[in-house]
């Protein structure tokens, strides 16, 4: 049979047929495979991480990535904020009955080979069919599970003023890629999502800084909104510089285009940390020999200012606040 | 606001709202409040146990339950059956636009009220909101971390010729309680769900024998499916006898009027398990006294024969094969 019916959300044997030859194939490992009810992990010697991230992405192919991808990568990245270890993640599929089992495939081809990579096993899972207009194509589910080492505690209410504000890479790449593939906008260029992992470049900055104070990886809402979240969770004021923050050039024309603004777009590879000055170059310079921070920027600073605000210093000098946005923005970006 | 828009899902104001007064509301509790992208747990002395599982069941309230009760027990039960204590839960929901958000509400006081009863804490959530025909209502997933303090492994692979197979209670009571609220059928009265949480008399059950082989909730596909995983996974029979399964009355002739078999036939709080002859008089007692198991029968035993089948010894003196359901039984039953 070559497209998924209800049949393989029934729990008889297309259900257990699709298991063995599709999730066990691909998945395979020792703890997976032992077959129960849920899966028993060895003892994990210190604080345990976890995150839940569930995956609507529309369309579920797009340059750079597939939702397959995209929802290891968001899930690893988010232990990765804390300062955790990705160890382990269970993945939860809801399908429109009509899937085709080969696009299915691919997407578990490419959970697989970023799971790989990013060195964390997938130890549980679920799969639910339903029918036509219930769903569109593929919703996936992540949950993982990660350990965090030392005793640091990272968060927001640690941050300082003086304390500097830096991005990994350029903004808005993951938000303009899927806004472009979906309204059919044909451009020389193509925009290329950053999905990706960014538990390796993380992993670095805490070892060689004890003096980041918060990571956060800017996905929905973008730049602007992750920064609001510092911001109304500490007494104090980010200063951005808008000359410094980086944004392709085709981003830029796109979003000139659509009427979007890059810091409010999704990013799907990115941190923003916020990290004490004496240590802001040292951690700079960490981050642009990483693959994944080469265009790290120092974009701007915590200030003494009680009114726990982003503001954004422009290029021609004036000052003006950045709110978190309020509406919808990108439906189905991740 | 009264339902759920495309922005409730966008990550910005309307999302924060939604999270403050709804989620944080009622799911309260210290590692939630964290409010990072991962939530850091104490260290969990013991083996760990993860289940996922997503829920589409529609409808999304019925005679027992509603899609939240469900999306505790399912994931609470899952972690029970493989002798853990449930400690932990992730949250994370995909919504139609257009939910009413007094749905939402009392989805969410639910899942709040059982995982109070369950003795877990919601530890992380997610929110996605998709566009109209896209879902249907709402699609739950819920991931459970829980700690197995002892060194047993509960595994089919255990079971042996003279082993009893002992059920909780009455068989199809889920399946019949959604299909008849599906399909309008009117009878005097309507069957309820038996929707509940298993950990507690899984409990009583390990701390009283160390004898237990293994034990699975018969959910989606229901008994003849659960017993068929057993069979598969080890080289030995199973032989039940037909006048000994536990079957309401009204589901029994609802079963007679939709063409149905109630051992094929979800269950959402119900267990099965295998046990040593010598200690399955005393599991049955303990199981009677608990009011999730007060209808517990010993429905069968493990035979020496490497066929790995499971008969049926019908009640005129018959055996018949009891084989894996084919095809597809009822649609979005959990």
């Amino acid at each position: 049979m070559s497209i998924i019916t209800l049949s393989h959300g029934s729990g008889g044997k297309a259900t257990n047929k699709l298991i063995e030859e599709l999730f066990y194939k691909y998945f395979n490992n020792d703890i997976l495979l032992q077959k129960n009810d849920s899966s028993v992990l060895p003892n994990i010697d210190g604080r345990i991480a976890v995150s839940t991230d569930s995956f609507v992405i529309n369309p579920i192919f797009f340059n750079g990535g597939d939702i397959g991808k995209l929802s290891v990568c968001g899930t690893v990245n988010d232990l990765a904020m804390s300062g955790a270890t990705p160890l382990y993640i269970t993945v939860g599929f809801i399908i429109q009955e009509g899937l085709k089992i080969k696009e299915l495939e691919k997407v578990v081809k490419s959970i697989a080979a970023t799971a790989r990579k990013a060195n964390v096993k997938i130890v549980a899972g679920d799969t639910k069919v339903v029918e036509k207009g219930n769903a569109d194509k593929i919703y996936i589910n992540t949950t993982g599970i990660g350990v965090i080492k030392d005793e640091k505690y990272l968060s927001s209410e640690n941050i300082k003023p003086g304390d500097k504000v830096i991005v990994s890479g350029t903004l808005g790449d993951h938000g303009i890629c899927i806004m472009s593939k979906r309204k059919n906008l044909d451009f020389d260029v193509s925009v290329k999502s950053d999905c990706g992992l960014l538990n390796k470049l993380i992993k670095k900055i805490l070892s060689k800084s004890s003096n980041v104070r918060v990571l956060r990886d800017p996905t929905r809402g973008g730049l602007a909104t992750t920064l609001n979240e510092f911001v109304n969770e500490s007494p104090n004021s980010i200063l951005l510089y808008e000359q410094a923050l980086p944004v392709k050039e085709e981003v830029a024309s796109m979003c000139e285009i659509l009427g979007f603004e890059p810091l409010y777009i999704a990013n799907e590879g990115k941190v923003v940390l916020i990290v004490a000055e004496e240590d802001s170059e040292k951690v700079l310079e960490i981050m642009k020999k990483d693959p994944m921070g080469k265009e790290a920027q120092i974009i701007g600073e915590v200030i003494e200012d009680n009114n726990a605000v982003v503001y954004l210093k422009t290029e021609i000098g004036g000052t003006r606040i950045l709110n978190m946005p309020v509406g919808e923005l990108l439906p189905r970006i991740c």
